[in-house]
């Protein structure tokens, strides 16, 4: 099971919006086919695992870190090929909890006459895909918060600027992370302050390489001249805003030039409701998102609790009170003892920046990667 | 020599306001004789190793982390019971940047026909007493600035609220790191609000234990019922203060009580001038004071370049940018470009919070401890 973890790992940033899936195939103790799930839409671990074994699948075990797949999507179920191909066994690491499959996959197998063990480090399997874990149980996108900090948590200085206050190990590090979603997100006033591009570097030549860049605000955003529009036949841009902002000159004019423009509920003080922006990427098929501010979204996320995983850059500069912009700019809550409160799972040297991973305190999402 | 700055280390947080130095004899490659200085008044490392070594010191060579003093202070000169004990040879890792001997001890001894090679492991001998070296060399006292932030730097909630933030761990590695030092030092904000008492713990029964609690305030403090007085026999309160708070009513009462009150010039907003302040402590005998905030005292230190160390214990909170007072009160600077850069020399995990340990881009004071 550990090497079919190992397979499923191998998918990583390119199966969205499916899980990461690997599956071994093991007769008379040798392992005799091997396969994981690369990009949707292309082959299940477990049909390519079965392919590589050949006619030695008759009577073999095989471990899947998944309960394998028993509806038709875009490709037909695993059940049927685990059924077809005579497996004795499968011993799988963690039960699906897409409502399409959900214990019905394994019950197939069970009524074919094969034999169903499990889960198996399942602990390790939830680690894994614990952002398509959480998207299916919250019906939203998963969010990995990241912000670039100060030692004081300045996000940027008083005009906003924020651009190389963490060094290029630190910015590489980010490079890789975003990497690994479908889907980065940022507040209005990032987009003006930074112009930023958002588009994916080094995804290599594997599975998926569209980026789409979200942008939320509470009204409407001059985009022309926005390096977002650059590449946006590549990497789609999609704006989530409110009634108000939907119909903003400057928005239909985005519209125009290929912009996608989503409208959201209104939060009481006439933002967007992000609980109901991250349903809206969900069914839309986005499972995680990469948020990488600025400080009112990110206070917002926090505010919410729909923080799923945060990494802090933090440079080892100093602002002061006065001088800077603090990372999460939320309402004032009711004293330290109602403080977020996140774990710390790791901490990560880049240059003379550090970087801190911290999930909150239910987490899932709390593996190495 | 590596043994000599072993054996300095032993004296670590007793030896104030002298260095920790530490001193081997050697003869035909056998160590003969050890010492370090353990406290001031009592005696220097080479006249404890001299003694050690008794009759073998004849023609021996010894090993020194500090140049010998040559100058009559609350023990008799170094370089007599050297020149007494008739080494043949002195090898020191640093020269000593006391005035008094600078170079004198070495002339002494050439002069007297012994042989003298040195600096070696000057860098190690330098880390090893970095505060002394700063603070003789600025003549002031050095400054190791500790605070306890959350993740989005906040020092404390709006109302001043700021105690437990970081755990247990955290705080039992504060007190490790106050009973390093002579003096201790805070705002009055911090006294008010936390009231705090700032004594050492778990000194041991070596060496000094005296702690001299300093207060920094700009105008009157009230101090009856603050349990900085229970201990006051003990460890000495001082409050730093400007021309019209040491004539407060509040102050003059204090000083009935045991308090020494300290005037120092004002900056020209009003508060105490830290430079000031930090030269008259030098002046006293106070070599190195650890700042345990608040937020005003640190913002200013850091605004005037005061901040030769710096400890950041992280807990994972975080309370949003308009529920707290940031670490760092301080007057707005121009921009990120003019933001203040350490250098961050370690990280250290203490249960669920962490310590970042920084120095100014010049700082001395790198040595882990």
């Amino acid at each position: 099971m550990k090497e079919a973890l190992d397979l499923a790992e191998l998918g990583r940033g390119t199966t969205w919006p499916n899980p990461m899936v690997g599956a071994v195939i093991v007769k008379d103790g040798d392992i005799v086919g091997r396969g994981y799930h690369l990009k949707a839409g292309g082959p299940h671990a477990e049909v390519m695992a079965l392919e590589s074994a050949g006619e030695q699948a008759l009577g073999a075990t095989c471990y899947v870190s998944l309960e394998p797949c028993c509806h038709d999507g875009r490709t037909p179920p695993c059940t049927r090929a685990l059924i077809d191909a005579q497996v004795g066994e499968v011993v799988y690491a963690l039960a699906d909890p897409f409502p399409a499959v959900a214990g019905k996959g394994l019950a197939q197998l069970r009524e074919a006459g094969i034999t169903v063990h499990g889960p198996l480090l399942e602990k390790e399997a939830q680690g894994l895909n614990a952002p398509f874990l959480i998207a299916h149980t919250k019906q939203r996108a998963a969010v990995r918060l990241k912000l670039a900090l100060t030692l004081d948590g300045m996000i940027a200085d008083r005009d906003g600027q924020s651009q190389w206050l963490t060094g290029p190990s630190a910015r590489t590090e980010v490079h890789r992370l975003r990497a690994q979603h479908q889907a980065v997100m940022v507040g209005a006033e990032t987009v003006r302050a930074d112009n930023p591009r958002l588009t994916p570097r080094d995804r290599g030549n594997v599975g998926r390489s569209e980026m789409t860049r979200i942008i939320i605000t509470r009204g409407g955003l001059q985009l022309d001249g926005s390096h977002l529009l650059e590449e946006i036949d590549e990497h789609p841009v999609w704006v989530i805003t409110t009634a108000s902002g939907a119909t903003s000159a400057e928005l239909v004019s985005a519209q125009k030039q290929g912009v996608q423009i989503l409208e959201a509920a209104s939060t009481p003080d006439g933002f967007v409701d992000m609980e109901d922006g991250l349903q809206q990427l969900f069914q839309r098929g986005i499972v995680s998102v990469m948020c990488e501010g600025g400080s009112k979204l990110a206070g917002q996320l926090l505010q919410d609790d729909l923080v799923d995983r945060m990494h802090i850059f933090r440079a080892p500069k100093v602002l002061g009170g006065e001088s800077g912009r603090s990372g999460f700019s939320a309402p004032a809550i009711d004293g330290l003892a109602q403080a977020r409160q996140f774990h710390r799972i790791a901490t990560k040297t880049h240059d003379e920046d550090i970087e801190e991973i911290l999930v909150p305190e239910s987490g899932l999402w709390t593996e190495t990667e």
